[in-house]
């Protein structure tokens, strides 16, 4: 999405530890009108799939899993994390490394919520090693319901997760690919 | 909103101890056409305010949030929860006390995203002791912001927390306010 990876040249920040900020309009900041042109591609890529609901994780995927939703009128349902090991009986979890803080945390979501019935559209605003797609995709599988793919606004190439993901079966589809990333430099992989 | 009286009474769940569950369509499960309704009344109500930034706190309180800024066509600004009572020069924070979880936390957003030319609506999901909101104007205040008012999906008015604000004179919308609660009935607030 052209317009995204010009947002992202003008707006983002690249810190060292490859960290990309983009706080100013999709993480602690939203342009709300901007990622509802957002939803809408991602409406436009899973048309015709049949897709009854988006899952997300809290909390920075919420809005642009909203804005999907939005487009798609269908509900929009995300895994709350968790610190604790011990889950009930009532919710599908999956184990999520989390790179950012060195830590692991569960997923969680209410099973009353999911079902084989459903066709789930996972999205996300980053996607780097793949670990969070990776634990919803666990939690759609626990649920028996279908996976029709992901779709992510800001994938960074270069940690290849994303690509594990597809060789793996999954469809992925991200609205900006960044392939190589330094403080002076952004270059995109061409979609 | 009588709508929204209606759709708790159809799906809310009370369970003890004052807490009421709307997962299926607020918190963990999302109906986002619904919200955009919600959102729509928001804006509605804060017409004319000038305001130029929703501040909302993470993460249940984004959705709903999202859905107000997407009518009011204005950026959303969501404070970030911290466990770490050590917060940058970079940020505005405050201390808000967790009911639900016993303790407390800080609400941190980064300064660059709000000054003393904002005017901000604060939009949260629940307002039940109204510390939450409370934090949030803190921050605002330490921006030099001026303050619209507050707008929330659900006031618990028995708890009365959005009484006192009110009496301290901030304006809070509350879409319904749920008068008293049992398991077995629940009335509302005449608006």
């Amino acid at each position: 999405m052209r317009a995204l990876e010009e947002k992202i040249l003008r707006e983002g920040v690249v810190l060292p530890g490859h960290i990309l900020k983009v706080g100013s309009f999709l993480n602690q900041q939203i342009d709300v009108d901007f990622l509802m042109q957002m939803g809408k591609e991602i409406a436009r890529l899973y048309e015709g799939c049949g897709v009854t609901k988006i899952l997300t994780i809290e909390a920075s995927g919420i809005a642009i899993a909203f804005a999907a939703a939005g487009e798609m009128h269908i509900p929009l349902l995300f895994a709350k994390k968790s610190r604790s090991a011990n889950v009930s009986d009532e919710v599908y979890s999956a184990s999520i490394h989390s790179y950012t803080h060195g830590n692991d945390y569960q997923a969680v979501v209410a099973k009353e919520f999911l079902s084989p019935a459903d066709t789930v559209l996972l999205v996300d605003d980053f996607l780097a090693n793949g670990a969070a797609l990776e634990g919803l995709r666990e939690i759609a599988k626990q649920a028996g319901a279908r996976v029709a793919g992901a779709a992510v606004a800001i994938e960074k190439g270069f940690q290849h997760g994303g690509d594990a993901l597809r060789e793996k079966g999954l469809r992925v589809e991200s609205l900006a690919i960044i392939e190589s990333m330094t403080e002076d430099r952004l270059t995109f992989r061409q979609q």
